[in-house]
């Protein structure tokens, strides 16, 4: 899916099912670190109006999808406590950074972008089996359509980010590509990893 | 004005128009700080949905203010640098910084409100005397009507931190007026320090 080299096991979405809370409580936490990450992102990058842009109409748009899980947090009963450590987009971070060393500033830029493409990509995938795992379940139709609509939008926020990564590579479609293949190489073993470890295919979370 | 003890020097304005890109550029960086300090409130406190709501609520207004300042910059073919460091804000914060001490977290949390207050007070002063100085000028009308939404907006937001804090402090109004008092006088004597050392009056800058 996208570019995702990877694909979560069919068992995530049913085990996550059963644990809706803390599905949505995971999902509004990452909701407001892709705000925040946003808004570092313009606030690194301030000469550059079409990254600034973009990203503050991202962290606009994160911002509101964090009020609607709010929203339905509030409406199950549940409270939102601290954001857990992301091992999943820490680590992603990590494995990531200084891959590109020797290569400049545009290069670390071009990474920054398209680590945060393959976060919005899982997401996206998440997402879709969430839908599509609530979708014959009648009790579960509003989150059916939430997650449908939420899908859509990773997507679009995937393509922004690569499309983003081409600029900030001068245009280079072709190696921007195939970086993000490089990339997408380290998160699906990170993925793999996680889901072994019990990090993954059996909590109910967006990432890892 | 608001709760504020020393009103800024009526020649502030007047120098400030004289260089309508810097107070731009100043004003862009603002709103970024403020969003981002919104979001960071709003991850702080998730538990507690009122100041959640209303932190987000504020972040995404923040951020579609800077997009609103980012467009007029634009527009003059000025580009937004790193952000200075903010000597108002940054001071403020150390100086009213443990002066609750001893008296728990809760007073802490009303502090942290009650001097985002003050920073939303002195913004709403700033863009009164900026909006009154470009009024009789017809080539500032544009900025004229801009700045006066834009000091609207901040004593809006200036209630909403005094109330949030009054919440924090258990509904005690009358101690949250009294502390706001204090901090107030803490904050006047902060902005006649800037203007004597150059750093307020003479310079193009929201703060300070």
């Amino acid at each position: 899916m996208l570019c995702l080299k990877v694909p979560t096991d069919a068992a995530w979405a049913t085990a996550a099912l059963r644990d809706v809370d803390a599905v949505l409580v995971d999902h509004a936490h990452c909701e407001m670190k892709a705000a925040s990450n946003a808004l570092s992102m313009a606030t690194r990058h301030l000469a550059d109006v079409e990254l600034v842009r973009a990203m503050t109409d991202l962290a606009r748009e994160e911002i509101e999808h964090f009020q609607q899980v709010l929203a339905l947090l509030v409406e199950r009963g549940v409270t939102l406590g601290p954001p857990p450590v992301d091992a999943y987009a820490a680590e992603l971070r990590r494995r990531t950074s200084g891959t590109h060393r020797g290569q400049g500033d545009a290069a670390a830029v071009v990474d920054r972008l398209l680590v945060a493409a393959l976060i919005e990509a899982r997401s996206c995938e998440r997402f879709k089996l969430l839908a599509e795992a609530a979708a014959p379940v009648p009790e579960h139709a509003a989150l059916h359509a939430f997650w449908t609509e939420l899908l859509a939008a990773e997507a679009r926020h995937y393509r922004t980010f690569v499309d983003l990564a081409e600029r900030a590579a001068g245009g280079d479609r072709a190696a921007v590509l195939a970086r993000l293949d490089v990339l997408a190489g380290v998160e699906g073993a990170l993925v793999r990893e996680l889901a072994r470890r019990g990090e993954g295919a059996s909590r109910a979370t967006i990432h890892g």
